[in-house]
C-alpha cells in the first residue's frame, strides 16, 4: 500500500465507458473533491443519459472532444476494445493528460497502449480496481464502490513518479488499497486467483445445463453449489474477453491445474485413500487458514 | 415430497454416531415426539457424554445392547464405516426394528448392507439428509436442522411400504422435504452437484497453496473465489470417504467435466470467440434462472 501526502486535482476527469466502474469512478472522485468537471463518452446514449441525470458526469461528449478537454482521462471499456479507444483519442490528447484504465488484464492492455501512443506511452497508467458487481451500466454505479476495496497499479518504465503518484493519491482519496506491481505479475496472480475459479464454475454449471436430467439436478443442489457456481453468473462477454485478453497466464495456470486434477482422478481410480486425504488436508488447511 | 397422515412413534431410538447429524435426529426426534427414549452409542466417550448432557440421547450403551434394545436404529458415520456397524449388530436386531443411515452415497451402503443384513435387508431403509454444517460433533447438533432441508430416501425393493412410510413420516415431522428416488439415481445426481464440486474447489485451493507465491495470491484473492473455495474447508476425512464410495459416479462425472474443460481450453488458445463466449452464456444464462 502507497502512501502519498498532498491531494491531486484535475480540472477536468474525461470518462469513456460510463458503465459500473466508469460511474462510480465519476461519482467517488467528484465526491472526493479530485474533479472540478467530469465528461463522458459511450456507445450507449441512454447510458449516458441515465449518468448524467444520476450526477456521475456533467456532459456528453464524444471521444475527440473529451480527448481534447480532459487532464485525466479513464477509460473503462472492455479490454479487447482499449486498443481502439486509444487510437480514437490519441491526436487529441492533450499533452501532460494522464490517462488510465480498469482493465482486469494488463499485459495486453500494455501492448495496445504502447502500440497505438509509441512514445507517449508514459501519459498511459495502466489500474486494475478488484471491484465490481453482479450488475451493470451507470444505473449501477454506487459513489463507495472502490472504498476499501484493492487498486493494482502497474506502472511503467515511461510512466512519470509524480504521475503515478497522483493516480495512487486519487485510489487512496476514494478509499481503496493500492499495490503496485508488474504487469506480467498482475496477470499471473489474477489468472489463479481469478480467472481459472471463473472458467472452472461456468464449466461446471455448463455441464449440469446439458445433462439430461438437469432440472432433477437443480432440485438437489445445494448451498455448496450455490457458492462454488456463484460467479457462473458473470457476464460472458466480460469474461470470454478476459479470457482470451490474459490467455498465457490463464492457460498455464489451467495446466497446472489439470495436473492437479489428475492426481485425484488417480487417487480415486486406485482408491489411494492417504493420497487423496492428504491433498484434501492441505487444501482444507489452507482455506481454513485463509480467512476472508 | 411424500405425504403421511397418521405420525409414527417408536418406544426406543438407538443412534450410533452422535455427531452433528445423529445428535439433531436425537433432539429433533424427541421434540417431535416421535420417540420415547433415545440411547447413543459410539466411539468417543467424551462426545457422547456431551450428547447426554445436551439432551440428545437418555443413556450412552454399547453398540450390541442399543441393537437389542431400540425399535428404530440410526447410523450416523461415515459410509466406509456402515459394514462394520451393521456387522456389529446384526445378531442382535430386534425382528420388527428399523434400521436407516444418514450416509452421502447410497449405493455403497446398500451393498454393504445386503452383504451384511442378507435376508434381514428389507430391514435397512437407506436415507441421506441434505443438511449439515462447518462444525462436528454432539455439541454442534441442533433440534432444527432439518426443518426446511431436503431428505432423500431411496426404499429397497426388499423394504415393507409400511416402514418407508413411517421413516418418511418421521422425516416430514422434523419439518424435512422428502425426495424418493433410486439408488443409482441418487449417487450420480450427487457426484454432479456436490461430490464434484467438492474436489474441484478442493483442487484450486491446493494449487494456490501450493504455489510459490501463495501468500502474494491469498492476498489478492477476492469474494469469487471465497465463494467458489467455502467447500474446499470441509472434512479432509468425510470427503475423502464419499470420493472413494462414490468413486463409479464421480470418476463418470469428473470425465464429463474435462471434456468441457478441454473444449473451452481449445477455445482460448484458438481464439475462439464465438465458441467460448455461447459456452460462457448458456452457463450464465441457467446460472440466473437457478436463483436458490
Amino acid at each position: 500500500v502507497t502512501n502519498s501526502a498532498s491531494s491531486p486535482f484535475f480540472r477536468t476527469l474525461g470518462i469513456i465507458g460510463v458503465g459500473l466502474i466508469g460511474g462510480s469512478i465519476g461519482l467517488s472522485f467528484k465526491k472526493a473533491g479530485l474533479v472540478h468537471q467530469v465528461l463522458g463518452a459511450g456507445r450507449s446514449t441512454s447510458n449516458l443519459e441515465t449518468a448524467l441525470q444520476l450526477g456521475q458526469i456533467d456532459h456528453i461528449v464524444d471521444a475527440q472532444t473529451l480527448a481534447k478537454e480532459s487532464d485525466l482521462i479513464v477509460i473503462c471499456v472492455p479490454v479487447a476494445k482499449t486498443k481502439e479507444i486509444l487510437q480514437s483519442i490519441v491526436k487529441h490528447l492533450k499533452p501532460n493528460a494522464m490517462v488510465f484504465d480498469v482493465g482486469s488484464t494488463k499485459m495486453d492492455v500494455i501492448a495496445a497502449a504502447k502500440e497505438v501512443l509509441v512514445d507517449r506511452v508514459g501519459q498511459f497508467i495502466p489500474c486494475h480496481p478488484i471491484a465490481g458487481g453482479a450488475q451493470h451500466g451507470a444505473i449501477a454505479a454506487k459513489d463507495d464502490l472502490f472504498y476499501e476495496k484493492q487498486m493494482i497499479v502497474c506502472p511503467l518504465l515511461e510512466n512519470r513518479p509524480l504521475d503515478v503518484q497522483s493516480i495512487v493519491a486519487c485510489w487512496e482519496k476514494i478509499g481503496a488499497s493500492v499495490f503496485q506491481m508488474g504487469a506480467l505479475e498482475h496477470d499471473h496472480i489474477f489468472a489463479a486467483v481469478s480467472h481459472l475459479p471463473h472458467l472452472l464454475s461456468y464449466a461446471l454449471m455448463l455441464q449440469i445445463a446439458n445433462a439430461p436430467d438437469a432440472e432433477k439436478k437443480f432440485v438437489h443442489a445445494g448451498a455448496g453449489f450455490r457458492d462454488f457456481t456463484r460467479i457462473a453468473g458473470s457476464s460472458p462477454e466480460m469474461w470470454t474477453d478476459i479470457s482470451l485478453a490474459n490467455r498465457s497466464a490463464i492457460l498455464q495456470e489451467l495446466d497446472a491445474y489439470l495436473s492437479i486434477i489428475e492426481r485425484m482422478k488417480k487417487a480415486i481410480q486406485e482408491q489411494d485413500t492417504p493420497t487423496l486425504q492428504k491433498m484434501l488436508q492441505i487444501a482444507s488447511d489452507s482455506r481454513n487458514q485463509w480467512q476472508k
